[in-house]
């Protein structure tokens, strides 16, 4: 039972894996996708540097909830401690993805948090997506994926926001976390972070001083599609 | 017979919501693509939320001129009352389109409308393409996708625009809609938007100041295209 | 023999047309391809507004060196009067291709000629693409498509270029024509002309104001695979 | 055994080859892969100006340690000599790839480095990738190809830079070279550069005084996948 609720996992996190590529948000090995269960205690997360072209399902990595091994495997990717520190502190989590897609990359790098400047963006983000400190040189030094995490949650700490809302950020520097409720929602988030990356983007270079969307059309959007009133979809 | 012709929209607007995401102008689910049958008292429209590829002929949603449904069926498209205002106000439009493109929303975001830089505008849009104001916070709660109608049929009005001249508006802040007199033109019509934002983007990087075309280009390019004296394609 | 010339020139302009939307050059039908024999006193072009996908080589329109059908069948592409026009004019060009191409539009909408910034550039346009003026009111209404070839070939001729040593041309407020010895190598200047001008408007956007190449890097570069000296490839 | 061996080269030279324009950094035939094995005193190259369609690993072209030819065979790469120069100079590369990707030409255009702004150049290149100087005019005519090869040992020379930390240049006003331990890490290189290139023009649009990534987050990337320490794959 619990192993065939492993081999699930694996598979979809394998799926997930080879889905981002397709979508263009990873080249070569520059991405990653966890999937949690917290009643096994279990974290499977993709094997670190593995071409997807070799890739397969049954090499996905099992990890318990502080990222120890539980089988005698591939080694995981090198960003688990990121990911098992997101685990930890986002209570509703249930899948977390990392890559570098070049549209959030760039916002990442220009340390700026990604503006709210139309719908696009409020059907999926409730706000702002926020932007990290850098880490400081001890932090790197002493432990720098836990700690990457760690910015990550006191970022959203700090600034009061609700990671189910905003389920995604920009790691200063380096790139977009994103997460979900799902597998398949957590990389769906990243596929529309850089699209609205790209698009704020543009907007910007279209008109240098563009308004953000008013709130009341931000809230409209999220709520059409999240929440007890949502009316959009099927369910 | 009304049976096989309701059959046959709804295999046309299928395929229209396929074609979309094919020329990139939708990513996920971000796009809707309706028909009408004015004799029939029919209109065609794509379910809300539906995946792509698990989507099926069969699925389309059928509803009357008034947007209630006509079969027990799927939930159509959350942007259907968008659909239906624009049908009853513009009367010789046979088909919508809605989608995300990610070029047309930066310019839907930076809250421009579309100037005329060159031919490849002047084949399709008779003149700029229109942005519209924001809906008020009243419009937004009263009836959000209504009232998206409302501003776009208002925006043709006050600016005393044709709709079949200028078959596309830019709403602020959200996107790009487009119409046509066939199924076909209208998805066009959202193709040729997207691509003439590209361009006019990239040609104001190139030249902050660029010229508007000529009055007699415009009227020469779009009228070999459109109009009893066009001489573009074999009819 | 004639025949089976027509039949091949056929299939080429086919294959060359086809080869557009395949690189990206051209979408929906934007763009045609022609290729003349002089000796035989035929033009071969496609057809005006013929979906690519329906198209067949058999379709390729026969004409006369004046642009007078040949053969009973489809109505040539509305822009043969320019093809016409420069096949006069530049004595030496084979083919000649149009296209609506989205990076070469840009600097075609911004009225301005796309500068010698690299190598890319050098290894096929022995100097800057020119840029045409706008046709004047008269011109366009007198003949629209004939008095385009005609700025062309003005604007060869006021600034001393050779067609063949600079294979392209930016139409003002409209897109680019390239030709070339061979069929081929026409729709190859497209291509190249398409890159160079977004390379030219990153290199740009990267430095304001960047340095033009030296004129003897790009004598290097054009000599090396143009003329009596050239050492690329395996001729 | 030699034979053996130099046919394997040839092969992953030629899939190496074939490579760069499915990852999108070589269009018509504007790259060349080579690869050395100095025991055997062999190198192997693209031969010059072939179309890739048609291309067969057995074309690929075997010469010594100065480029001469070892077999009756094809005309190498026009740009042989560069390569030659590489490996006399940069003692432990074992593969020179050229391309004209669109993004690094841009900044090889625009005659700039390449700043370290993020942790997706800090996992490759140890520091800016260098731009070289010009070529003079005596330098191109003299020996056009060896002399750029020259400009590029210069620039590590005079920066005191390793090209097995930082295995990429722009070489301006023309574009990027890049070498590696293997065939298929100079490769994977240049598409590192490209798209480190793209998103460095992003993130300056997007903020025109952003920062360069800290020295400790650059070391501790770098290092996290390179040399003794590294822990990034599995090995």
């Amino acid at each position: 039972m619990t192993k065939e609720i492993i081999r699930e996992m694996k598979e979809r996190v394998f799926q997930a894996n080879l889905q981002l590529p397709n979508w263009g948000l990873v080249k070569l090995t520059w991405g990653n996708v966890s999937e949690i269960n917290r009643e096994l205690g279990v974290i499977v997360i993709k094997p670190s540097g593995v071409d997807y072209q070799a890739m397969t399902a049954e090499q996905m990595v099992v990890v318990d909830l502080d990222g120890n091994p539980l089988e005698k495997s591939y080694r995981p990717s090198s960003d688990l401690p990121t990911h098992v520190y997101l685990y930890k502190h986002f209570a509703n989590i249930k899948a977390v993805v990392h890559t570098h897609s070049t549209n959030a990359v760039a916002w990442a790098q220009a340390g700026r948090s990604l503006p709210v400047y139309g719908t696009t963006h409020a059907d999926t983000f409730y706000g702002e997506v926020p932007i990290t400190r850098h880490l400081t040189s001890e932090e790197v030094i002493e432990a720098y994926e836990w700690n990457t995490g760690k910015v990550i949650v006191e970022t959203f700490e700090n600034q009061n926001l609700d990671p189910l809302a905003i389920p995604a950020v920009l790691v200063n520097g380096h790139g977009p976390f994103t997460w979900g409720t799902t597998t398949q929602k957590a990389i769906e988030n990243n596929l529309v972070l850089d699209e609205c990356c790209q698009m704020a983007q543009m907007t910007e270079a279209v008109r240098s001083n563009a308004e953000k969307l008013p709130q009341y059309v931000l809230d409209k959007h999220y709520y059409r599609k999240h929440g007890v009133n949502a009316y959009y979809g099927q369910n």
